[in-house]
């Protein structure tokens, strides 16, 4: 029986930091018992060192001399979680060249930056493992890495963002404004004080850039992903299509498609209608949800907690394991992308993307109006396929609510034009993509 | 890079085999791509080798002689998919002796001699990946072994048999009657010729030992579990319970449960109501999930298609190179449990199990009966949650359903006893669990 004595360093000791401190000092006991490994935690860095933290220290082990840790050849195993994108990335790259290898969650790094980190772990030797940067405990860089190894993946459909979810959660099941819904989920702890990366569609794309990367296996340039964000979501929207059976996520997706005689990978992220009926729809609150369609293995999902302290140190301490046994480093050594020779990912063009909408028109309230819109609509090779307008008479102009069929986004984004040229039009209209994941009958 | 070449023998050309032998006829190079991994089927072997299979298989490599397998030293992998208790497990010792580790999706024979077949690949030093044996595609085994390695894990509440996922889909979505959902299911392939071990819930439980083995690192024995199956369950109870709300399910639990000062394992498959807003409500047809419970992750659940050609192959190909590249082996060396030393599951007594539950009493319709009823519930510290009773004019005796709070299994075994003793019973009184899976908010 092995019984391996692996020293880390943990460089970051925020929230999820001192979950991952928790583990290492709470469980090793356990850890050894199930795995051969005696994990010790050597040193625990951070600029503060003083502020109170639920985990009681070795002495000598918190500490803010990041210099110790690289001269420290015991260290196999560093934990970056700085976060952000300038700083981390030289701790990291320092880390890798001193010869630790690298367990992080910082995907906003990896997908900015991802290249040059990777190319440095490999010019060190040194391999970098990532489970917490998406999708919190949930281990689903795992099982693409290994439960689906044998599969072509042909689709992801996520719900990644824990933030976001809530949001749109409280929106929808409790009517909420967005700031309402916003305010609140930063006084629940489920939002940052600063909320833009989660709101505007970012985060959820800088784990769309490492999923895919690691699902299709094609080198994924984080500025091929289309984004946008919930920040602009009128709660209107959600309350008119809950009435037509349609819950609003917001989906991180990556598909190949076919466009004319060609196939091309479809990156975006945005904010979406799907059926109620949908398994997705059901992910409420903090909660993310991921489904991963495979040639062999169909359709598989993966549900859990996208954040939080223990959840996301969970995929941490799963990572450490992971590269003390060694597996992390064979799979690094030979993945395709993450810095090895990989094919740019061929993208199918946005404007070819085919997908449902729903329509928010301001119309006014006169005859010919409805007939102006279906032309315009029906010009642009777009059919209708529902359709709601409330009797009002409440003033000049009525919203009026369509929703299509499969249409492209390019004929949308002209039909859009056309309609915003109406001078019966009293606002720009509101376009939300109805989406329908793949189905696995 | 490493470009290492894998010779694989593959015992046993079913539904399943054939699937693992077409990816590894067709799917080698880009294995080899992600992998670094030369997947080479050496040896297809089968007693039939005259019976025409979609797979070209190339010359030489179909054949019905163990021996020849056995004798190949240059073989490192041999999949077993003859299934059965027997003379599977014959052919596991034999390939195990001569040098092999061994992948397999035979859950029947790693539940109930798993302890011989565990030992013979200790003695033997060699591995078993058996990816395969629980919810088919879905990568569960590989995300309680790793992703959720840091976790103390408190409960499982799973759908592991899609054949009867399948009947009770088909009776609670369509009104179809037991006996018809089944002939559908065999007519549809999701269920056997002889589907005794899936509906009278065996093979849930053989399931459910492999699962809980991994995931409480104590030893379990196949006949700790409480087997109930589906075999028995009336159309009309699915009904009455579908308007109070709740969708049955023939679900695989094992979780850690308090009953006086002390804390024991609970084992047991059964049908099953749950409320249709839990998540598992929604796993409809041949579909498996399985919710796990972390003490660091919190709730995470994994979802996909539990039987089938491909999805099954996908999780084998998965254990092939999860194998080759020394995974396996290293988590199976240390592994509690699988024949190393490991506690003994101390269980927890099945009476004193807490759980609502669902009645229906055949009673005669007549002025006292309900309060006997009650009495007799009440007598046994057992409180009425909800009734039902339609108003009927049919004949002498009506259906009263009855919910529960939670109560004592051994209370409910009493009132069952004092309830048949009635002499306004007219039939023997229906008594089915209501399950609440643990909630993580």
């Amino acid at each position: 029986m092995e019984n391996r004595k692996i020293k880390i360093a943990v460089i970051g000791l925020g929230t999820v930091g001192t979950g991952v401190a928790k583990i290492l000092l709470e469980k090793s006991q356990q850890i050894s018992h199930k795995t051969g490994l005696q994990l010790e935690l050597a040193h625990a860095v951070d600029v503060d060192i003083s502020r109170p933290r639920p985990v009681a220290f070795p002495p000598g082990v918190l500490h803010n001399d990041l210099q110790r840790v690289l001269d420290d050849k015991t260290v196999q195993i560093a934990v970056e979680l700085v976060g952000g994108t300038t700083l981390a990335g030289e701790i990291q790259k320092k880390l890798l060249a001193s010869g630790k290898d690298v367990v992080t969650a910082n995907k906003a790094l990896l997908a900015e930056r991802g290249e040059e980190i990777y190319a440095a772990a490999r010019q060190a030797g040194r391999c970098i493992a990532f489970e917490a940067s998406c999708c919190g405990g949930i281990p689903v860089i795992g099982a693409i890495r290994t439960g689906l190894a044998a599969n072509t993946i042909s689709a992801m459909y996520g719900i990644v963002n824990g933030t976001c979810n809530y949001i749109l959660s409280e929106m929808s099941l409790k009517s909420k404004e967005y700031a309402t819904a916003l305010k609140e989920a930063q006084q629940a702890g489920f939002a940052e004080a600063d909320p833009t990366l989660d709101v505007n569609g970012t985060d959820s794309a800088h784990k769309l850039a490492i999923l895919a990367e690691l699902a299709f296996g094609q080198q994924i340039r984080f500025g091929d992903i289309s984004i946008r964000g919930i920040d602009r979501i009128c709660l209107d929207d959600i309350i008119y299509a809950g009435e037509m059976g349609y819950t609003m996520k917001l989906l991180a997706i990556a598909e190949c498609r076919s466009f004319g005689s060609e196939t091309g990978l479809s990156l975006r992220v945005h904010p979406a209608f799907i059926h109620n009926d949908a398994p997705l729809a059901k992910v409420s609150g903090p909660f993310n949800a991921i489904s991963i369609f495979g040639d062999a293995v169909g359709h598989t999902s993966y549900y859990g907690r996208g954040a939080g302290m223990m959840p996301t140190a969970s995929a941490v301490a799963a990572d450490i394991i992971d590269v003390a046994q060694g597996n992390t480093g064979r799979w690094f050594a030979q993945a395709p992308g993450f810095g090895r020779p990989a094919a740019a990912a061929k993208l199918c063009p946005p404007e070819a993307i085919m997908t449902k909408f729903y329509l928010r028109l301001s119309a006014v309230d006169q005859p010919g109006v409805f007939a102006q819109i279906a032309k315009i609509l029906g010009n642009n090779n777009i059919s209708i396929s529902g359709c709601l307008q409330h009797e009002s008479d409440k003033g000049d102009y009525v919203p009026v609510i369509i929703t299509t069929h499969l249409a492209k986004q390019g004929d949308m984004q002209k039909a859009l034009k056309d309609l915003e040229g109406l001078d019966t039009m009293k606002a720009k209209p509101v376009c939300i993509d109805v989406v329908t994941p793949p189905e696995d009958q």
